[in-house]
């Protein structure tokens, strides 16, 4: 099942239920945040809506109205769970390794996510603008407490994210030990919010066996594999449920996609391909982005793109 | 002014106004979120009822129903303005100060603030269970980029936190320059906000010129003076807006109190005692919160007890 959240004008937005080609929509009556609350109860409701729309019915869906599927979140916790990424962003910094047994995880802004097509205002070039393409997944309420193998059932929805990221102001942040405010700022959602089922096969051991493509203006950027997360998205759960009882509409994400065959399959973020010029030549080519810079991320599955596709620009926000 | 939220079964309660001696209070008619959202116009009315407060008029205050004034929030951003607390936690683990020419901030958990009276649900006595006594406030909407300056327009009222640490596992997470997760689990909060005026000279330069004492089971803990922060919330609120808006409703922190006559006026967190023991006999003395304890805080004015005060026992999650 595929839902995604129509402006109507309130924060929330309205919830629909998509059908698998993306061109029909039905109503569900209320918000995904509602949803995701009570969602015994509302899955089989937007089940029969779904029922419906494979019979043909449902209105036109209108693309122009597309929000993030949750345009705003009580919590939202990033995981980094390719531990490629953090070894080749290490070692070109000829750093130690990050000593941990367990995941990494910091607390993001939520109480807002971009759309996939609206522009990214962003307040200097200076920053060192950065994309993270990573897939998220959306839980209902989960208890303090709750281990990995139980966790795997509160995954409700499955997400394709793009972490907006300002790499100057990363690095300072990380140093103090205390994470990322400033090099965080909001991020992108691709529109369809899937349930596991839905990926088939490509949802698997908590994770989203898809590559991930990224382009930048128009031009390969990457396409990591969701399979080599470290930790699936179970995991992160129990990691992130630990010490407290997880709000119905927690996001968590599984941090920038990164594979050890990163020669031939790139990345999911510009600071890693630098990282890689880096080791392999001394200095980094690629720049980060400018304004009017397009990124454009998708996971193409065997029926098609799960999650539609995030397609924007970064634009001088107006300050 | 003075203001607090009721529970009536809501996750926002039902916003009041309260009276000088918290004897009164009369109903907003909404939450404090809403409230914050429209300030400008919703300040004036609850001005309004303010006066009648004063005029004799209101109901009786049912202190068995205050929740924190914010029973959640879309952003919490806690700093760590003090800098004799760093100096000291740096001191005893024998590290190196923390290189930054900037405040100190990470984004918390904000989906749940408890009340100051309910019982603090914690899994494991193990996680070594703290508390941090601090002022916040809260802003209405600060567009990205604000100036400092600017920002101390956009203090619409100030808070007395609790924000609850697990010591155990603070420094693993600190590490990997991530920032908490599992260290820092839901703060509780006094059940008064009030506005900067209410304070009168007791709010000068961004800060809040009181003594936040702390008790625990009864003893005397410490009272670190609020002056002592390196930046005014006015900084901290212009560090949190340079690359994102402030959604309304955001809660800034100042970090755990400290202050340089540390020996006299104490701590008002254990790990920071603990610090100090460590630095003159070489081992802390002093151990973290068992289940039962019970954390008191409050800041004492020159007319009584602006916030009121947090009185609280920690006990064992059922997990």
């Amino acid at each position: 099942m595929r839902l995604t959240t129509l402006s109507n004008g309130t924060p929330d937005g309205e919830l629909v239920v998509v059908s698998r080609d993306a061109q029909r929509c039905l109503l569900a009556g209320g918000t995904l945040q509602q949803a995701i609350e009570r969602w015994q109860i509302a899955e089989r409701q937007l089940r029969g809506l779904e029922k419906l729309l494979e019979q043909g019915g449902g209105e036109p869906l209108d693309h122009g109205r597309l929000l993030a599927p949750l345009p705003r979140a009580w919590q939202w916790l990033d995981g980094s769970a390719f531990p490629q990424h953090g070894e080749l962003m290490q070692k070109a910094f000829h750093l130690p390794p990050i000593e941990t047994d367990r995941p990494l995880m910091y607390q993001g802004l939520s109480d807002r996510f971009l759309s996939g097509a609206q522009d990214v205002p962003l307040p200097s070039e200076a920053d060192g603008i950065d994309f993270e393409g990573e897939f998220g997944i959306i839980t209902d309420a989960v208890p303090m407490g709750t281990p990995a193998e139980q966790a795997i059932a509160h995954i409700k929805l499955v997400l394709l994210i793009n972490d907006w990221s300002l790499r100057a102001i990363a690095p300072v942040e990380m140093k103090t030990g205390f994470g990322w405010v400033q090099a965080k700022p909001a991020c992108s959602v691709a529109p369809f919010a899937v349930t596991p089922d839905e990926l088939g096969d490509a949802w698997a051991d908590g994770r989203v066996h898809l590559p991930l493509e990224v382009q930048v203006n128009g031009q390969w950027f990457g396409h990591p594999h969701g399979r080599e997360m470290a930790y699936g998205f179970h995991d992160l759960i129990a990691h992130a449920a630990r010490t407290r009882d997880l709000v119905a509409g927690t996001i968590i994400g599984s941090g920038t996609g990164s594979n050890t065959d990163y020669a031939s399959v790139g990345s999911s973020c510009i600071s890693e391909r630098r990282a890689i010029e880096m080791i392999a030549g001394g200095k980094p080519e690629t720049s980060f982005l400018h304004f009017g810079d397009r990124v454009r991320m998708e996971a193409l599955g065997r029926n098609g793109s799960p999650f539609g596709n995030i397609d924007q620009r970064v634009v001088a926000a107006a300050i």
